[in-house]
């Protein structure tokens, strides 16, 4: 009988208490696919006073992450503590350090330290394996790391946030505002007490940044990815994007944009509107999906829950497997002496679809300076839909463009600020190509 | 450097003539992800001076499938003559006896003789690899075996046959018949000249058999799918369905069915009707999907490409990078000798809910025979939908059971069967349960 495989777990939250339920409830099957047991050696966490529902006592209890990465006994360690840096990248540096392969579900980490860590892991011959660390209990790392390996990547792009989701979809359901969607969202657990790292797009663009180094062969880029949110999305912008055949998803978007011969890395993480037939528009609630479309195999979509304790424990344990069969490799699909330093590209020069939303004083004339300006922008409109002006004297105007330079949007918007007849900052959201 | 990876490919039609476009095209990007050069140094296929469209020059042509197993050259044989035995059969035993990995797109085969040929890879501890065998460009056989693997699936299905699935989606949106839909179809390339495979349901049958293997732990048991196809589906049938709320898609579905404590193998080839709002009703025309729920992963969906050269060339190439890397395993998911030789579910004790449409002599008490053969059986009636009878003297009835168990549902045909108020074989479709 061969060995088993021998781990050691830090950061006992609810993802932590998930893997311990998964190892325990899956046993059998996770012996026949591995092909030799996985057993847990030794755990920790801040407090080990904390009732967690589970019974702690058949493993070994460690007192902190230091001697969590030192403990002789483990083949593994299992980062689920959290954070870009801090003791969990203290544990992970530690961990690889003193020869053991690392686990992680921590998308921070791996977006700010990533490289630096399969630096690591390579030169030492470990596995380094984050699976959980996107789009939670769907295997997108391991479909895009080994299931897309053939092609050329031609973009990437998901949702990778399902608090977002859920907001987005229960406003669209309901015809509700940002601000209510966000409490009925806190009070039934889809989104934190503070829940600015979701709602200003910053949990997605960790996301976006591991997956657009998988894809495109490129050192993570976390600072690359153009970032915005879906605070300021009015019920108002739903209900016209709908009656344009569209809906509204936050989506991190990543390509390769070509200019002069060159290749300049494209990440964004922005609320997009999705045509009605596009398969991430059925996407409601708090599910995640990711679409890679590549240069052979067309569009490809893994759709599964994006959160949640068991969840994130099946890709935790599915990473644990691929190391007890042997399965690793390269973190990031090649050495990391093959990732390429690529410089950023320049979002002005990318031709978008985009939709405008501007709340303006009801008077004669607006129209006329708002069509001035995208005239001298050298945009042009699609389809324009003019609300109906409230008591207040506001009017809402919405409308999307033809295909233009995203910098000829930015232009417009730019010359109209000055306008005394804007009431408030324009809103522009971006059409995704098909 | 390394040593490439050197492969002969057997089979020269449109897949494998993909898969050397594919290795020319994305030669930079393969050597950056599978650690060395993919290189092709042989190929046979039946006719040397056919043109494909292709310069095969920097090739050598080998005569015969004999002659390419034993190429010296070669590290890894790629079987895509198809068939389930024959040629195709006879290349597979003699590569892996001669020392060479295994690739093959070929899901007749596999279905066949995988078990017989993951045995002889085990033994000579080789790869066998096979993800373009099921869903084309989808890495469904990957994502299973290496996504899922720390769940216990729970169930998994799916639209496994792009051919039907545009001829299905083709009546909805049309409002046509099987044969029109049929010939549009072929016409289109969408469907054989002989489309007995596809629309009888044994191609799907093929590609669940290996998706149960993979999921349960189970051997394959391509004999033990219940088949039917979607030829006697009418235009009345997809309308009625949607007037319930479900779509009609064929789907290959698999699961363990537990009676007195121990697991019968479930694997059925069947149109279902979907509810409206479950994910496989949003995928349309060729487009392939699998769905595995895992008793931790939850749902999953995997939604891609099905069929078509280049897709299906992104898998074949997609399991040269894996072996390429080293990693390499059992190829379902466990040993050979850990998979389980399960007995096969009895269809009658399953409990479903049931669409039933007949065509009835339009004369009174049509609606009472059938009302009390059902009482009779035990199954009641969730919603019914009459409609006009036409000036032929035939009604049609199309009815929803509630949940009831299928040998019930048989026994209600079985007893209409002698009444000479039925014009023509009732049509039984089960409902997809949530």
């Amino acid at each position: 009988m061969t060995q088993p495989l021998r781990i050691a777990i830090a950061g006992l939250g609810t993802v932590g208490v998930g893997v311990i339920q998964l190892i325990e409830t899956n046993k059998a099957i996770l012996e026949r696919r591995a092909g030799r047991a996985i057993e847990i050696v030794a755990v920790t966490a801040r407090d080990a006073a904390k009732n967690r529902g589970i019974d702690l006592s058949p493993y070994r209890w460690v007192d902190d992450v230091g001697a969590l990465a030192q403990e002789a006994s483990a083949d593994v360690v299992v980062e689920l503590i959290g954070g870009a840096d801090g003791a969990a990248l203290t544990l992970a540096r530690a961990a690889l350090a003193s020869g053991k392969a690392l686990v992680t579900a921590n998308k921070a980490m791996v977006a700010h330290h990533g490289l630096e860590l399969a630096r690591m892991a390579e030169a030492a011959g470990l596995a380094l394996k984050y699976e959980a660390a996107v789009a939670g209990g769907i295997p997108v790392i391991k479909g895009l790391r080994e299931g897309t390996a053939a092609n050329n990547i031609e973009r990437v792009y998901g949702i990778l946030n399902g608090t977002c989701n859920y907001i987005l979809s229960s406003m669209e359901q309901d015809g509700g505002d940002f601000g209510d969607a966000l409490t009925a969202a806190q009070q039934k657990g889809f989104a934190e007490a503070d829940p600015a790292f979701d709602i200003d797009g910053v949990d997605a663009a960790h996301k976006l940044a591991i997956l657009a180094s998988l894809c495109f062969g490129t050192q993570i880029d976390f600072g690359g990815v153009e970032t915005s949110g879906i605070r300021k999305i009015l019920a108002a912008d739903i209900a016209q994007a709908k009656a344009l055949g569209y809906h509204i998803r936050l989506i991190g978007l990543a390509e390769i944009d070509w200019c002069d011969g060159a290749p300049y890395l494209f990440q964004r993480v922005h609320p997009y509107l999705i045509p009605k037939d596009h398969p991430l528009a059925h996407v409601t609630g708090p599910t995640n999906a990711v679409v890679a479309e590549g240069n052979f195999s067309g569009r490809l979509l893994f759709q599964g829950a994006g959160a949640g304790d068991k969840p994130t424990a099946s890709s935790v344990v599915a990473d644990l497997v691929d190391i007890a069969r042997g399965e690793t490799g390269p973190a990031f699909a090649m050495p990391t002496g093959r990732l390429e330093n690529m410089p950023r590209a320049n979002s002005g020069h990318r031709t978008s679809k985009s939709y405008l939303r501007m709340v303006v004083a009801d008077r004669p004339g607006v129209l006329a300076e708002i069509t001035a300006a995208m005239r001298d922008a050298g945009l042009s409109i699609e389809s324009l839909i003019q609300h109906q002006p409230g008591d207040d004297g506001r009017a809402l105007i919405a409308l999307v463009t033809h295909a233009g330079l995203e910098r000829a949007t930015a232009q417009t918007i730019a010359a109209l600020s000055d306008s005394d007849a804007m009431l408030g900052e324009p809103m522009v959201m971006h059409i995704l190509a098909e």
